[in-house]
């Protein structure tokens, strides 16, 4: 085997490979280079966690190239933000993926706007980006249709987001759904940018992280997503939710007038849901937990479950309590990490600087001494 | 005499000054930092050198601070742009910028796109800038009325350059007429930026370079401005242009039917453009040249004018000549203005990472170790 194809990084020569569409092909041989973002705004949700911050921490267990931002630029782009808030919620994610199982000693794990080769890209192609383009994407169309004064973040944010991701080459995006279409315009920016400067960037791929857990149901209304905007704190389990009130969620989650527990997803969505929280935390098959709950009610099951995601929460619990109580320790973890990202995106940088004309050529004969 | 008065920088108490009317009050005694940039698009004409370059250079020689950017990542808003070009007219515009007297032990002198707290900071105001306020800036709908993919750059186009101006909080910006509804958009988001997150920038004025040589005319059409876009050269003179061209295009100048050289700038734009040139040039007054030129036609009279624009350049076009000959050099020195820009800039972005809450709070009490 090829020595590129052991080392971690991905050399020159292999980034023919990702630019077409033969990645699939080579995907099981060369290393993946995973990039992924979260937003500090507020708890993270068993959603978030089972669907995102669980797939980086196999990744990361799998030692695949993992990198995971803060996306602290990201969170301004709806304004009035509070700095407070922000400066809070950076370090409660911080302290929050730390708990969850991210490594810093595996996984690269920096704030975005410390780096700034993420805006510095975002400028570039910004410049190959056009506004048609950007004002068809579902998400602005959706986030911005109540707004009057549509701010500019929110419109140039997915720039930003093809900038995170190709600052670092990355091959490998885990997204949810609903960002398909960002990372579709990241990989058509690629691409332009490609073909009108030579080639540069590997061409991402989505990785749709597509386990039942990535679609975790509210509990209020199981035909909906679990979600931090739900305006009721009751249809979602917090990782950092006290057992009491875990409890309680579970126990008034909505199932339906049956009382056994089967697993169906599209007929039982309510119980279902809870049998993939349940199988999630305590790693049994769905086929077992049936079994197992076979003398159980659906209340019944609901206690028992509740005291599963409880247990399974109490060490990062600890850990997330125990971070957030050395603010100096996150800020170490976050600057080792942006060290580590920096040096990463300054190379994609100082390739871009080059292929753009950024430069100016000094031809390698000797130079004259400058008499003036 | 308090202390900051005398020095360089403006400290922090003194902001509030800048961010008020008062501003015009305190000019004579507040030192001013002055802050242009200049797009790396091909030559430079008389027009940017009388209306911009040599204002810059009047600046630096009364020891005001003066930064000057080479605007690169401006120069890409309308693709498609050839990186070989813009690597070769970064060289020169450093070059004809040293030549025509901006130095850089007086002058920061640095390329935009190597400071990377302009998109940082770029970003940051796209945050509280609305989508609406950048459409109706003139000039936007001028140069995208043309254009079908109107490219996102000319969109963000201002947003940029207002961080490129508040990155060093400068007091003041000379521009042309057609910029000032920019810089208008500059001090809108600093006054924004201000009263959400704490004062921060102090409002930069706009300085009308405001003598007639801001507005040298066309030589083929005086009702028009020299341009750089006029697809006519002999419309204008270049810095680098040589004698015989030079010659060439004053003797081809537009004038009108009346011989006598006399100063009118309404009536007789044509020849009162040449007089103006050669006020200049020769730092005669409009009297003296129109007393001297009494015997003249207007014919005789324009190779006066050529000779003495041709002997200002010489000196001019030989140190550009030699600077291009040296492109280490340029490297050096724009260099070493990143090194001085990178300082002033880096100290207003750690302000505004710690004004917008991107910095986690850590409390100054002793730290626990962390046991995890």
């Amino acid at each position: 085997m090829k020595q590129w194809l052991k080392s971690k990084t991905i050399p020159k020569l292999c980034y023919k490979y990702y630019s077409t569409s033969k990645v699939i092909e080579v995907e099981n041989v060369v290393r993946k280079r995973i990039f992924s973002g979260i937003q500090p705004t507020g708890s993270i949700h068993l959603g978030n966690y089972l669907g995102a911050i669980a797939q980086w921490v196999k990744f990361q267990e799998q030692g695949q190239d993992v990198i995971v931002s803060i996306a602290d630029l990201h969170s301004m782009t709806v304004p009035p933000h509070d700095p407070k808030e922000l400066s809070k919620n950076i370090q409660e994610i911080a302290a929050t993926l730390l708990g969850c199982g991210i490594d810093p000693r595996k996984t690269i794990l920096f704030q975005q706007s410390t780096v700034a080769v993420h805006t510095q890209l975002s400028w570039c192609l910004g410049c190959i980006c056009t506004m048609p383009r950007l004002s068809h994407l579902p998400q602005y169309k959706e986030k911005s249709k109540d707004l009057k004064d549509i701010p500019l973040g929110l419109f140039i944010y997915p720039v930003l987001q093809a900038a995170d991701v190709l600052a670092y080459k990355a091959t490998h995006v885990p997204v949810g759904e609903d960002q398909v279409q960002q990372i579709q315009l990241c990989q058509d920016l690629a691409r332009m940018f490609n073909k009108r400067f030579g080639e540069t960037f590997p061409i991402p791929q989505t990785v749709i992280t597509g386990s039942e857990f990535a679609r975790l149901r509210s509990l209020r209304d199981p035909n909906k997503k679990m979600s931090k905007s739900d305006p009721d704190p009751k249809s979602r389990i917090c990782v950092t939710d006290k057992p009491d009130d875990i409890v309680r969620n579970i126990k008034k989650a909505v199932t339906d007038f049956t009382s056994e527990v089967t697993y169906d997803p599209d007929k039982r969505p309510g119980v279902s849901n809870l049998i993939n929280i349940h199988s999630f935390v305590t790693n049994k098959s769905v086929a077992d937990i049936c079994r197992e709950a076979k003398n159980l009610d659906t209340g019944k099951y609901k206690l028992v479950v509740a005291e599963a995601v409880v247990e399974y929460l109490k060490p990062i619990q600890s850990k997330i309590s125990n971070y957030l109580e050395n603010p100096q320790y996150l800020v170490d973890v976050l600057e080792e990490g942006r060290e580590k990202a920096e040096e990463i995106a300054l190379k994609s940088w100082i390739e871009v600087e080059e292929k753009l004309g950024l430069k100016i050529k000094v031809p390698t004969k000797k130079h004259m001494k400058l008499n003036v």
